[in-house]
């Protein structure tokens, strides 16, 4: 029986720190977490007693009785997924976010996250990270860095093709760099011009600010259009721009409905692609290319205690964050 | 210079007969007309000062002075486009549909169409009609053939895939027909039963009855769904049916926004897809593939006259054709 310090979300909404005990399993892992991304995600969660937190990485401490794959004292990281039936049709094909049978972050049931000290997690859900890159950078990539690489690896993006970013935030600078790195042209749009400056840093080509802008202008169409703000945009101001057969990925987690004007998507053949967090093939995939090419989240870091989860999800819901809060173990 | 007679729309929606006198260009073809389709989208335009249809089959009756593909005497026909610029990125790479420069129906100076004793037509933008297809035939496959066609052949869909079909009318007729001979299971949506033993025996493996039911039964998830009703669907009711990953192609020319839920399009990497008609290589797959399997459309005949047109586009707007309505020269 393990016994370890958690950080849960409650009914109002207030970080609650609690004790968890579990077996380790003969197939999990138990994580010694040294740091911890807080997204987006994690605010829809904090009225819920479960332990928060998808953005892990630390230390293995102890390995369940058929793990081989790792060993005390490895660096590892996890992210939104934690398990998956492993035989259905997407499972066999490389898409096991698809799985019918997924747990995801909020799906299941969270005795154990990322907000902690320590962690169990299935070993086969886990991810070795490249001794390259430092922890604390590490888990933005986990679940943030995930997200964009999905959308930008897995569904006929290429080096030759322009990429639009809309927003720069926790996704978007990511988005950026990594757009960048697979020689892409990449035209960053955001509401006004006070991130332009860190947006070119960070190897875009073009910078558009939108806000009350009724045409957009800029050099030339997009082919693969990623929304990373917190809100749909508003999509007839967008349309215009996309080249012939572009596709359109919708990052930003949303409760209202899809509305976007609908002819222009059959006369351009436009394509609208739904993307999740990567699948493992791709998600190591994320965690090599971003070795290689020294792609890193911006961060601010907050201790892993309840008063800084709490400042870190302040900072991050007033949109104040530049751009992704890290909390360190002490 | 010709002379010939032309059927053309008119403020007010009166059909008119008129006569159009032009020169033949060095790169166009003079076709006598002996069949045309009526199609949705001419319901559009019959208030326009233009030549009406685009569904044209007929015999080539005299060539430009640069025309080396066709002779007088053959068989051809032609659907929605008129040209393409030739040189840019979409026509470059077989999607010239999507040229910048396209000329569609409705959207050129349409003093030639379908609807008329003889047409010119640019001899790039005709297609042989393959000899075992009679032509009266052929005429509904140049822009409802090639609509359904395009979208089951060029965005990924494969044969062991399961196709469903929304709609038994003029494209779904022939949507079922090009599915089940790709050798997919092909599931179709309609509001009654009304026309299930029609849609079994044109090759449908299911039939679902889609009025005012909540949930949809059936006995397995859709990857590939075709939109082939003249409104949007309620997206509501179908997005549950479709298989991870699965793809929605919207057929349907609406003037109303597109309004969908937005979340499962994420949690399920579902994707809409924009669809248009064929491109030139596409439309001669397809008239290649309906002659290998003698895929042809349910008609009704009228006669290529102001009244014949007058009453194949009422019965077509009262949603009472069974399927496609082409217009014969008398």
């Amino acid at each position: 029986m393990v016994d370890f310090t958690v950080f849960k979300g409650s009914k109002g909404g207030k970080i609650v720190k609690s004790q968890t005990n579990r077996e380790l399993g003969h197939d999990e892992v138990l994580i010694k977490i040294t740091h911890s991304g807080v997204c987006g995600t994690d605010e829809h969660y904090k009225e819920a007693d479960m332990v928060l937190g998808h953005e892990g990485a630390g230390i293995v401490e102890e390995v369940g009785s058929s793990v081989n794959a790792y060993s005390k004292g490895d660096s590892v990281g996890w992210g939104f997924q934690q398990s998956s039936c492993g035989h259905c049709k997407q499972c066999l094909t490389g898409r096991e976010t698809l799985c019918p049978e997924r747990a995801m972050y909020g799906t299941a049931n969270f005795d154990t996250g990322s907000f902690a000290h320590h962690a169990i997690r299935k070993a086969a859900y886990i991810f070795a990270i490249p001794a390259s890159i430092p922890r604390e950078f590490a888990a933005p990539l986990m679940c943030g860095g995930a997200t964009v690489f999905n959308a930008l690896h897995s569904f006929g993006a290429k080096s030759a093709h322009r990429v639009g970013v809309i927003g720069v935030g926790g996704l978007g600078h990511l988005a950026i760099q990594f757009a960048a790195k697979m020689g892409s042209e990449v035209v960053v749009f955001s509401t006004t011009d006070s991130k332009k400056a860190e947006a070119m840093r960070l190897g875009a080509t073009e910078f558009v600010a939108t806000k009350g802008v009724s045409e957009l202008q800029l050099s030339g169409q997009i082919d693969h259009l990623l929304v990373t703000t917190s809100q749909q945009p508003d999509w007839k101001q967008f349309l215009p721009i996309m080249a012939p057969g572009g596709t359109i990925y919708p990052l930003s987690v949303s409760s209202e409905d899809l509305k976007m004007p609908y002819m222009p998507i059959i006369s351009n053949e436009l394509k609208l692609q739904g993307s999740l967090v990567a699948a493992r093939q791709v998600h190591r995939e994320m965690l090599e290319f971003a070795a290689l090419h020294q792609i890193r989240p911006i961060i601010e870091t907050f201790p892993l205690t309840v008063d800084g989860i709490v400042q870190s999800m302040e900072k991050l819901e007033e949109g104040k964050m530049r751009y992704r809060a890290v909390l360190v173990a002490e």
